[in-house]
């Protein structure tokens, strides 16, 4: 009967819908593209001889291509494998893990060139786009493979990609306010990525609160070779994290700076995990889910302040705490968000980038308050934080003041917004799976193997899906 | 009684025959190492003495090595770990594809220094060598992991080793002529990587075609984790393509561009792989084999053209176009090509190195042709295409036709030479597996616990090759 | 009984011993980096300002972190995951060894840049650091990864930790013995990082003998997949080798040609490596331990040289030389090792970093010892051996005797060190597993599945520890 319903309720065949939406979409990709973007002079053959022209021009080697094309490629590994990667734990969903965030990364990259492209490098009716738009378009997309992680195993691809239009909208129209409104610093994204991916994605899962989900305790787990590929994805996050948070900051001591306090962030982390995860679990032993996620919040943490006067021992106690909350984070409060307020956060991502990212949103405010003359010098403060135009008479308690507006705004904004769409994603025709269908790849990939038993070495006979009978 | 036949027709013991080849190789690579490669004035300490006295040196920085060795490193990564692991997707040869392709791509790189070095950088009878050789011969090296791709399984590492000292020659020279007769421009090697390897692979896989491969079709398979490591082959291959095609660019705008391009050409073809992959695909279901490969195909067809000023829009309409032609090869023409002429194309090179990489040739030839001093600029076009001494007189129209030029040679080059290859390693001493033992790592691999049984999860029983009896 | 004793002879429940070792190191690393660690001018706002005003300042690309960044990303990768996954060959030790490796290498680093920086960026009471103290710092960790090679499976966390802390202080004086006071040149670490950790592991290794091993002879071995994983880290070990020699080089030629030699060297020992593992294998078929190890000695044994002018062809031979002694070693040393000393070497790190690090620091001595004005020039002979100040009267010849005492310093500290330390981890109350439950992740890990049976596909009903009951 259960069966019958389920057939009945929902279709998960994506034939038409899925090519529909992937074909209508790039084609909308191609014309904007075609109307909009074009190469900024960095990157344009004209535009490039006429720097080299330039008086102060002393060599190639100015082109902010070799500034910042190391750190964009390790931010494109961080999305791609990374958060790929990271969400592969689940025994029975790596495909999903790894193909629906290849896929919806792959469009909201696009996407993200345009509308970040429309609010900040918009000149004479185009976009110019050069390296640091790639890196940008990977910060935004960011965002969304945070919200992915918290509905991860229960949407539909055409889900996703809804989603992905949406929140990337959203993310851009937030961080201009942040950036250019506020005029507020956040170079890693605590606020602008990891707070906003975060509180949208949590809004959005429990607006799409799923009450029969225990059916699926099985293929909630991981398996053992699930668990050390989800350790790719964590440690490609852990290694390149300081390329992340210093990958658009000012050239020269910036970058440098932020990848130094990112760096002793996140080696602090992990022993406070460890520390902790040891202490929470029974008989001491570790559990893998901390190890993959929160080693890495140390990393969130410091997204705002990485690069500004943090110093290296203020990056280890931000660690150190953020190690802590993430871990306890995930031993007593995602039971709780779950039970209590029907917040089902499949990854966990309250731990990882929910808790972490407000917290780096409050070091970024507090270190920008307390920025001086004496640490940055008289030339320096001004320089790190832009205070020049209409900004000039800003005081660092001034800053300070619009960095925790950006806190809240980011979250006012990731509430509603992920309530909208979560609403959106609830209408009954895109195809998403049945309860005891969700965590498993067989509802939207072909699955090697799956027409002979036994493929998982385990007991399955329950786990075969309803769609294919 | 076909297990007597077999065993007797064909040894596949490698004691003797690969030390040999590997010694006698190896042995001839340090002679002519010796006698001919030095180190290029940027990696030579008197050399390089003598560049810091010059007027215009402005610093270390000018040293290639900072524009080029990030590139490089990703190149790297591409032909170990990426092509190694794309082609781990077959449940019973995952040992095989990553370490035949580590065997023959480290013997490649020696043999590819030496032969492009006595085409492009031979002086005074020395082999010049900096950065930009190791990232030609990762190159020249890649047209051999593809042309392995089409050959997967079925051939010994012998053979390997014979087709990889062919194929290497051969490519050196069809780049020859490409890059200095004809004077082409094809930095990310649409036509002497892409179309020239994978050609060059099918003609071979044609010659040595086994008629009685029906008998592997489990093997041909992939199990649930083998999929997952063939995904970590594809995403690093997918993230660093853009180091690929502007790795060997000028320095400045062309490698930032293509850069750009690409980045953009493979965002595109994932949205139209996963489309055509479930429009194709029987409920709708995603074909892993698909987002494994037609996924990259964006990146090989702007091969050539990603350095010109191709811009954003047309790199989306390539990619959108590439992965289209790939998915639909898959499903379509690789099932036709071995049935109808007989060529077993084990990883789908054509799909995702051939087909793309004639468009790419094409694609190359259209946007040389289009170039106008209107959009490069007066100066920018002769730095672009380096119309300068003996090509000063040359236009753009002149170089679209030579680009497609270009492409015939290689194609020509690439049948021909495939078909000689191909007849030689049909020498019966060089160790291939019998049909029934294609695909199988236990021929030429200590496997664990293959003594006892059951290792793999599955039932089995017919898989233990003969040659353990 | 055997369980009653071992139950009672040791306690591996980590619940207050690890949280507590984890807590008090990290709070003491804030403690002592809020006391000396402070940002290098590079790094620092107003440090980096006053550097903009100096009169040779050519623009920000001057700043340290353009010139070494991408190498340090490098190498942080394969500290992580090069080491991290090249030792999850073993069937039920995935956990431990990326887990453990991934603890001891944060809380390594943060105790070396402490340790180091005392040692060489020491100023006004203070430690300046910058981008390449985080080189140092994954350096001097890598010496402590490879001596847990030698002890992998057999110690606890708690003891993984104490060991780090005394290996990174020995390492620092030793560093600081052969850099500072011998003037020794080791860019690449033969002597300090390789010799120094394998010679330090395999005495604790000596010191630590278990007599019981064989009973964990099925969990000493691979499965199939755990050799994929394994190839993981060795590609991305093998890969980034070049960066990994030449980070802490010269700017300019010096890291250019330490990365081609690099590059060259490895490439030869792949072919040795897979010619000596055929030729000594039943059958002739390969061994994928020797493929996963021996391939990367050649890395090694041009630690020292690589940055010197040891020329292409050298370093082929040095590579080729290695992965012959390398695969030997495997052969025939270990069990030699094994059995008559008493060295019990999981991962054969004698093979592949102690044999091929006193081969590196030989070759160094006789390379330096060769150099002439003649290949480097006058000046640049003085400028790659800093023949300047107190050892501007050095002569290469006494350069290569400087060289060879820094191998039998290294040697010396680590046999003595090592047996120090062992004999402090004998100690009975670090929670180290009993001899059956060696080389199991269930000791310290949840691992998934283990309450139901029949996780790891295989008949492994005696594996369970005896710690579950």
């Amino acid at each position: 009967l259960d069966r019958r319903t389920s057939v009945m309720g929902r279709n998960t065949d994506m034939r038409w819908r899925l090519p529909l939406v992937c074909l209508l979409w790039e084609v909308a990709m191609i014309i904007l593209f075609g109307i909009f973007v074009r190469f900024n002079p960095d990157a344009d053959v004209a535009g490039w001889q006429k720097e080299r022209h330039k008086q102060n021009f002393t060599g190639d080697m100015d082109n902010d291509f070799y500034f910042r094309y190391p750190s964009f490629q390790d931010v494109h590994v961080m999305i791609f494998v990374g958060f790929g990667f990271l969400m592969t734990f689940l025994q029975r969903y790596g495909f999903g893990a790894v193909g629906f965030n290849f896929l919806l990364a792959a469009f909201g990259i696009q996407w993200a060139i345009l509308m970040q492209g429309w609010f900040h490098t918009f000149e004479q009716g185009k976009i110019l786009i050069g390296v640091e738009s790639l890196i940008g378009a990977d910060f935004c997309v960011g965002s969304v493979c945070i919200a992915f992680g918290a509905v991860l195993g229960k949407v539909s691809p055409v889900q996703l990609l809804i989603m992905t239009l949406f929140q990337v909208t959203l993310f851009s129209v937030n961080e201009y306010i942040l950036l250019n409104l506020l005029h507020v610093k956040d170079a890693g994204g605590s606020m602008t990525i990891h707070t906003f991916g975060a509180y949208f994605g949590l809004t959005v899962t429990a607006i799409l609160y799923r009450s029969n989900l225990e059916s699926t305790k099985d293929k909630q787990g991981s398996v053992y070779h699930s668990d050390l590929f989800s350790m790719i994805g964590t440690l490609f996050l852990w290694m390149y994290w300081p390329s992340f948070n210093s990958a658009i900051s000012d050239h020269g001591d910036a970058q440098h700076r932020a990848a130094i306090n990112t760096y002793c962030s996140l080696a602090a982390c992990v022993l406070s995990t460890v520390a902790f995860s040891s202490m929470l679990e029974k008989k001491g032993k570790l559990n893998m889910v901390h190890i993959q996620n929160a080693t890495l919040a140390g990393g969130v943490a410091v997204g705002t302040a990485a690069e500004m006067m943090l110093t290296p021992y203020g990056s280890l106690i931000i660690g150190f705490v953020c190690g802590i909350v993430s871990t306890v984070g995930f031993v007593y409060l995602t039971p709780f968000l779950e039970s209590k307020l029907h917040i089902q956060d499949t990854c966990g991502v309250h731990n990882l980038h929910g808790m972490p990212g407000l917290i780096g949103g409050i070091v970024g405010a507090i270190t920008a308050a307390a920025a001086s003359e004496s640490v940055y010098g008289k030339e320096g403060l001004i320089h790190a934080f832009d205070f020049t135009g209409p900004y000039s008479s800003r005081t660092t308690s001034d800053q300070g003041g619009f960095q925790a507006a950006g806190i809240a705004v980011s979250l006012g904004i990731a509430l509603v917004g992920g309530a909208i769409v979560g609403g959106i994603l609830k209408l009954p025709f895109f195809g998403d799976p049945t309860d005891e269908n969700c965590f498993e790849d067989n509802v939207y990939w072909e699955v090697p193997g799956d027409e002979e038993s036994n493929l998982y070495c385990m007991n399955d006979s329950n786990a075969k899906p309803v769609t294919d009978h």
